[in-house]
């Protein structure tokens, strides 16, 4: 090796040691008779000393170093008059007796400290140096970190890692396929994987039990902030599991990160139906690090001759504890809020329940000290809370009141990305209707079986809204980090849950003839579960961007700004391929 | 869980127990009185017996159970009268008191045992079946044991495990790539990678000094004989290390498989230069389980008048121990066998030195007996020796007297699979002639770093075959599941690199441009290696075809007979990509 240490590991105890480090300059101090360099690599900074007066030729030498530039030294380990108490190796310097220049560098277009003064694009093009960084070196090494306890973790628990084909059938249902033109196979294609949700399902067919694999996925989706075409999934299956057992195991997992990483410690992670999670929180994921739970007010606002209110299909608000105080300018922002086309509401109505006692509202023209007071008592309010209420189309309001819930959250700081409030979301409905196309579409996917107490249900198309899917989500601090189902591995009830999604036979064979085929082999009962890893890791983080977890990620238009990919190919590539170009533009 | 134990745990200390088991139904054998059924799970196997006399509802259920039936099974483990010493669960049997049919099963196209009556078509099609078979089970439990080490020990070495993308640029160079067209940049393509090559080397660049990945890689080649459109990696790359310190890590890795897997213990590899491995085995992959090294004859068997012989570049032969014996038929296949077009000799030479000292040739006419004992000394044959010879142009003969050397080793029996043999091949050429072309391409590839001592033969084209690279290859059993290089971090000599490969610097450049630029800022001394991961597994589990380690592997058209992969894509889907089809027939 080019170094007996690395930069990050010497102390007092190697006083008076001969030691060789290798790395970069991190900067640079010229103080006259001494010059101090900063090395840097990947484990620590350890401070170089050169001495005009003891050693001139090596101190010149030293004084032309830039920036980034790689060296080798040979020294001694001495210790420091001045110590720096902020990095393990503060105690001690290198009195250098030999410098050797490993590698030059251009001056970095951006600083590379961890509070750069690159922007985004610059980081991304040249990601090599913003890898170089503090913050992101560490998120690659908790990601590191991570995958190797899921894999023993897994491991340890039978769960075999078994790597399914990239290269795959397409199937139209869902999202849009990448797909992979076949040369030896002219005018046919191969899709990469959305999931290997088929694979690992005929892993259970072939009798293998557990399985697990930290794999790679693609969606080629129309990117919105913060998604990758290719994404990372930890992705499970276990056969003769029950939906108990699946969460215990997972919940399981989950835990053993939080104590490996965080040193957290959970009790049981609370169930919530996805009925309730709707109701209480206008979410299938809801952050429950804090309350503010939605309180439904038709019951004590109708009547009152506010038109909006009775005309509503749903009135619903939420208390902001100690926000009595918001400003009019506030309040305008928070109508402006949920006015926004993101949210969608057509207004606001607020109820500041005075620290004397006193109300003041939006809508007291129509209601009364006394009406407000009952509608305080619905929500617990005590003076000195604001309440924030709207109203409309019952679905649609509690989407909105989520928003506006999240953004009071953010507003009173109780979205702390260092407090972890984990919670299973349960029982999702078996299917979702689509006003667009007016069919049912699987909301998990088509292999998810309904609750055996719903089946009945099935034979009943009126009632197909109602039933509910064994089916769960893993929700940490409003995240969905992961999902799964039971699995229906029955065939004649997953021919009946393609009939229920539009699919004629013929249809439902051409797509997953090979999957239907198995099932009639004695395919076991079966369940599984996938994490999304690159936002489970931004989550363990404590960042919101999935991109600053990930090595080399591609922006919003899918591009490597880095490598420039993707690019024109050549012709000659094209004519292998037998395919053409038919731009549109 | 729908069991309380599995079928592989179950043994006298059980005995009294009540257990729930669940699992496929193996084999059932109905002997009047009592029907005793096999159910197989991942683990193993545990007898149920079923009573007549006691139970003869339960009894005359269990009889209509078919093979692969998948069944759970509450009952009470007793010791079994007629004890079965081949499996673990032979001691007992489950007396069973209830069943239950999870799911049926038709009956299954080819046998699941371990020697099975399905041929290769058949088993590939219905691979989920397949993969309840014993072996093929077995393998991918290797593998992913296999999996678990490589990641501990590099892990626990502080390398990291860093994703790197899977759509990156299309890289001309090399093999032919797969590519992906962009919808969101229409007449462009991303290309699947054929290795992380240029992303390791970056996050060297980057400062992550240990890197691996266990990675898919993709290569659009005509497929050979167990070569696969996809198959993976396990990459390295390390920073500040020098070749000595890449072979120490990625030996102790090889041992630390070898000690875990297999129980053997290995002193430090052997090393070769790829020189002496062509002279002395006639490949840069030797298998050393066994000698027969050539022996080069040209000064011994010159000059006698036999033309062949005299005109020859080189004369060249191996010598079978104890093979004096062989038969005209076996030397008559033996001649046949060099003269298949894939070994291409014109013809072989012959020489029995007989038990009684004498000897018998193909080429009598021109040599004595004397002449003769003189060639056996060169190989020091003894009597019972047989020593075979061909002649022409030196590499293409030592390429075909490879093919014969690992025919005999086949013959004699030694090439076991169970002895291990590692080698490390070394001192590769930098460069490759190839005639067709009429250019030199990099033998590795094209960041490989020359040695230094060779350095200076750039500047003479006269010259640039004779220069070595600090490459390094390991093969074990003649396989080469390893290779890599010491990369060239100084950005002139990559560049006189490229010119030497015929690169002009717009050509370099708009192909690895991103990677050149990177190395102007601050690149430290940096190596690799990848393993082939398919391989290696192979390798271990004593098989010589890759496709019985990988899960769901591709046929010889790069076509996945089970799901019917690849295949046409919609109309919808080529208009969304802005291509169309051209094929040529």
């Amino acid at each position: 090796m080019y170094r007996t240490h690395t930069c990050g590991e010497l102390n007092l105890r190697h006083a008076g040691q001969t030691v060789t480090l290798a790395g970069w300059v991190q900067r640079s101090r010229d103080l006259g008779g001494m010059t101090f360099i900063d090395l840097r690599d990947r484990y620590g900074i350890t401070q170089l000393a050169f001495n005009m007066e003891t050693n001139a030729d090596l101190c010149s030498q030293a004084r032309k170093l830039g920036r980034e530039y790689v060296v080798q030294v040979v020294g001694r380990v001495i210790e420091r008059s001045s110590k720096n108490s902020k990095i393990p190796t503060g105690d001690i310097e290198i009195e250098v007796q030999e410098l050797c220049l490993l590698n030059e560098s251009r001056t970095p277009p951006f600083t590379i400290e961890d509070q750069s003064d690159g922007g985004d694009d610059l980081r991304m093009r040249y990601r090599y140096l913003d890898i170089r960084r503090n913050p992101v070196r560490q998120n690659l090494e908790m990601r590191h970190r991570m995958a190797m306890l899921v894999r023993n973790y897994l491991s340890d628990r039978d769960f075999l890692e078994i790597e399914t084909p990239m290269l795959i059938k397409s199937t139209p249902e869902g999202a849009r396929d990448f797909v992979v033109p076949s040369r030896m196979n002219p005018g046919e294609f191969y899709a990469l994987p959305q999931s290997p949700q088929q694979y690992k399902q005929l892993l259970m067919v072939a009798g293998m039990d557990r399985y697990f694999q930290i794999v790679r996925c693609f969606r080629d989706e129309d990117l919105r902030a913060d998604r990758q075409p290719e994404f990372t999934q930890i992705d499970c299956e276990m056969s003769f599991a029950h939906q108990e057992d699946v969460l215990d195991m997972f919940e399981g997992l989950a835990k053993h990160l939080f104590t490996e990483m965080k040193g957290l410690q959970f009790d049981s992670f609370p169930r919530m139906t996805w009925h309730d999670a709707m109701r209480l929180y206008g979410s299938d994921k809801p952050d429950i690090r804090f309350g503010m739970q939605f309180v439904e007010l038709n019951e004590v606002v109708k009547g009152k001759g506010f038109g909006l209110f009775d005309a509503a299909d749903l009135v619903v608000g939420i208390c902001a504890k100690g926000c009595a105080e918001y400003s009019r300018k506030q309040l305008d922002a928070l109508t402006d809020f949920v006015k926004r086309p993101q949210v969608g509401a057509g207004g606001l109505v607020y109820i500041k329940y005075n620290l004397d006692g006193s109300f003041k509202s939006s809508v007291d023209k129509f209601y009364t000290a006394d009406d407000l007071r009952r509608v305080a008592a619905c929500f617990g309010a005590a003076p000195g809370d604001l309440m924030l209420v709207l109203c409309g189309p019952a679905m649609r309001t509690r989407v909105q009141l989520c928003a506006l819930r999240l953004e009071m959250a953010q507003q009173m700081g109780l979205r702390t990305p260092d407090v972890y409030a984990p919670l299973w979301v349960v029982d999702f409905p078996l299917l979702e209707w689509d006003e667009e196309t007016q069919r049912y579409y699987a909301m998990h996917h088509p292999f998810t079986a309904p609750k055996p107490e719903d089946e009945p249900l099935l034979a009943d198309p009126t009632r197909w809204g109602d039933i509910r899917a064994n089916a769960y989500d893993m929700v940490i601090n409003g995240v969905e980090v992961g999902g799964g189902s039971i699995r229906i591995h029955d065939r004649t009830l997953q021919n009946q849950m393609f009939h229920t999604l539009g699919f004629s036979d013929e249809q439902a064979y051409a797509q997953f003839g090979f999957l239907m085929d198995a099932f009639t082999y004695g395919a076991p009962p079966h369940a599984g579960l996938a994490f999304g890893f690159d936002r489970l890791c931004s989550l363990f983080g404590g960042v919101d961007t999935i991109r600053d977890f990930i090595a080399f990620p591609k922006n919003n238009s899918g591009r490597d700004v880095m490598s420039g990919s993707p690019s024109p190919i050549s012709q000659e590539q094209l004519d292998e391929l037998q395919i053409r170009l038919d731009k549109k533009n």
